[in-house]
């Protein structure tokens, strides 16, 4: 028997991950903040709910897909919150990109309603969301991970077991650093090399012949090429990622040197207004640097 | 009919790139300092030359592949230097790294021996120099890179054609930079997830499922999950095309925060006495500027 | 009429400033986790508190000066803690150091006590301490920090109204940037200098001739020659302020490329086991980070 | 007896300093490129020479203070050049700004004229160099230097011996890496404040009230506050001194965190065109970096 969903946050993430757990045969209920955003889904066969409150009094597993811990705790503590309708027979999965510490405060803050609680953040953006092909990466209970297995592979083509409550937000952590790392290193040297009297295609033919070719510089190349960006992965959440990631290396003691450049890359791109592009609008940060 | 070959600096590339020469049927002589080193290739039907000199005399086209300016000055105008013998009717290949200014300066002092000089340097380590699938960066006169297609593909699957003169050397600078920054990149994410409590195996998994999965990951993971260096990329060679490319970026005014970063790392790693050790051996860097 | 004092956290800089307290003449009552740092007061005329709340009930003016929020919070909320002994007619002065939205985080927590709250931390470290020459940056109600100028002067030569409540930690996180550019600028260039051949008396009679010498450089230099780093600021502290100043810029959007590269410095200095060293051993993070 | 002396290159600082000379009673032969620059010590007394090789042969010892090795070179073996009139009763003095190694290569190539030679760059700016009170660092052959003494206190108040040639460019690159950390370090903490709310005046008194107080930054402040930057040190020329300072690091292996970040950000500066400006323009790179 496939449980009762429901979905909360229906952003470019949500809407599409929605969609995929429709069309795999779970009865969904969804909610969000603006109302119109659910249309889609309802017209899809999903419910939809009144209040974060109802939403949760008809679900056995609520997921939630938001831009951070303000949109969470209005969700769940706001007015009609999903925590009031709370309760051990239930499961909550926050997918959101939300940092380690966050979420273990999370999870003191909803023991007292006994519900089950995994943190479930996602790697891959708009496009595998929407093909159904995102990777879960998850943390908590191992064994509810894997009873929900069938519910994550409607929305990924793989889970990966990160380990207890918050591992699944630190492995989002650690890929989000990477991620960060190679679209401004590629941003960098596609400058460096413009700059340096190279022809575009010729550096992309370099790049893709080689043992650096990767299907994220194959997508990304095409935004840079046309100096047009439109968001997959908005910029401003990256330069939240990467301030979250220094706050737990600061905790951790681990050394983030190129961590920390790109908080003052992509902050940088935040306060020149970009923030809304994709993140491979660091390429206009590289040039904002330059002297060019 | 294939032009006669002299191919001097047999190091792990240069021995690779050469037996692929001779294998392609190419009329081969070689030379290297340390003459026991020409060893194998002799075995595998090439000419060993008594000096650089005697080389030239007896080739066409003549191709280097050694560590940088000191060694190539060495072969070219040191005791029987190459350069002696060069003439009108022959090409000299620079394939080391070197920097594209480095490069225009060789091409003013080879002007008097009026040699054609087409700097090509490569992409790609030990195993495709070994397999002949490297990519070669080629800058010079076009019509001649052409004419030298078939003696470039017997080392290499693919050429780049970078621009004139010194654009080869550019070339491998961008995609040296892309690597450096991918390198540390992926040893401070993991450093920083292991600090984190995450497993490695998992980490390495999400990479590998995603959309930055790429052949230089796959390959460094083995070496950064055993901690074990052998070089197929000498991190000291990183460290100084790191150097090179901050003093390209100097003058062309091109911003390079990461680039900065990458020659402070490697750089770390050098002092230490990891120079020798493969460029994943930064790895080494992240622990060392670890409180763990 | 001198208002009846009571000082909270008797470590290096406590300790000093409740003795100049007590030399001008207050009535004060001193409280420490640790009892026997009371001692020495004690014997000054200071009277002992059993509890952070008997000592806010016989106190006027309560002053902390402790090492963060968890001991701050400890003291006012802990068992028998102050916050239970606050009332309306009292006044709250946290000299510690801490983030500007902490301090207004505190404010927001007091608010129900109705005491009155400066946040007045100092800039100037063991010996300015001890001789009663600290500067005195606060923030709150101006008219109340005027009131109290006769206190701050026993501890300090100079009181700096900074703006309204926050603004003293603000002006703290301000100067500790400041002044940790400038040790780990010292240190660097000494480090480099010598590593140039440069022998330090001369580099020292270099700076001391110039503009920029000042009493810090004079002091620290000491240190630095020794290479022995008793603390008058521990390491670990100023590695806590660059943390805060981070998190502080990443709110307002304020740039602070060298702010990131000092966390840096500090933290790593702090992972070697150097926190509890002064400032100064900043050098030794130099050390770490060269090749010799 | 006096030595007659030729001094070239009277730009702000050397027309400054000749003037010093010459008050000091030595005779003195001028040279610049552009003539008219050398009409005001003309009409205090000065010779005008026609070339830079009729200068050198009118005099015991020649002084340049240009912009870099160009410049220098220009002087040294351009047309008419002073190298052609210099012989081994001679004394030749480079206090201009240049690194390390340019001065040994320097000392290379005069090596054949058997001119004794001397580095002796100087600590301070245009108004040391106009009130006679600049620091000169010199390196050399002690005894000749102290026979110099004489001479270099008529342009300086002090005389810092830092050792064999090359040393003086050595302490140079030293005081202006730890002059360009605490211009930027400045430059970054006022921005900082500013954007965290915090008044100018209010910043600048608790500056100048603790240990932190310098000349420099008494100076400084009068330019930032009315964001005016006339050049007293052109921001260019630290841009050049960065790089001077990375690439001698490069070589000796030390760490310059800072000193590459300083690169990154005056760099940037002049990229935007602030080149001629004085180094308190940084200030501009920060608000550049700023969102606001």
């Amino acid at each position: 028997m496939k449980p009762k969903v429901g979905f909360m946050g229906l952003g470019i993430m949500g809407s599409a991950m929605a969609a995929n757990i429709l069309k795999a045969g779970y009865p969904l209920t969804v909610y969000n903040r603006t109302a119109g955003k659910a249309e889609p889904l309802a017209q899809l066969g999903a419910q939809v709910a009144a209040s974060p409150k109802s939403l949760a009094a008809a679900a056995e597993v609520i997921i939630t897909m938001v831009t951070g811990p303000e949109a969470l705790y209005e969700l769940l503590w706001g007015p009609e919150g999903a925590a009031e309708a709370f309760g051990p027979d239930q499961v909550f999965i926050n997918m959101s990109s939300v940092s380690p510490s966050f979420t273990l405060e999370l999870g003191k803050q909803l023991a007292p309603t006994a519900i089950r609680f995994i943190d479930a953040p996602v790697s891959g953006t708009r496009k595998p969301a929407a093909e159904g092909t995102l990777v879960i990466l998850a943390g908590g209970r191992r064994a509810k991970i894997t009873d929900l297995e069938p519910l994550f592979l409607s929305m990924g083509k793989k889970v990966i077991y990160c380990g207890r409550l918050g591992q699944g937000s630190m492995m989002k952590m650690f890929i989000n650093l990477l991620l960060g790392v190679m679209m401004a290193g590629f941003a960098e040297a596609l400058n460096f090399g413009r700059q340096g009297g190279l022809d575009f295609e010729a550096m992309l033919d370099t790049v893709l012949s080689g043992a650096m070719n990767c299907p994220m510089f194959q997508v990304k190349a095409q935004l840079l090429k046309e100096k047009n960006y439109p968001p997959a992965f908005p910029l401003k959440h990256l330069a939240k990622d990467a301030k979250f990631v220094l706050d737990t290396a600061y905790e951790t003691g681990a050394p983030v040197p190129l961590g920390q450049m790109l908080l003052h890359l992509y902050r940088l791109g935040v306060g020149q207004g970009w923030g809304d592009e994709d993140i491979a609008a660091v390429a206009r940060v590289m040039e904002h640097l330059s002297g060019k």
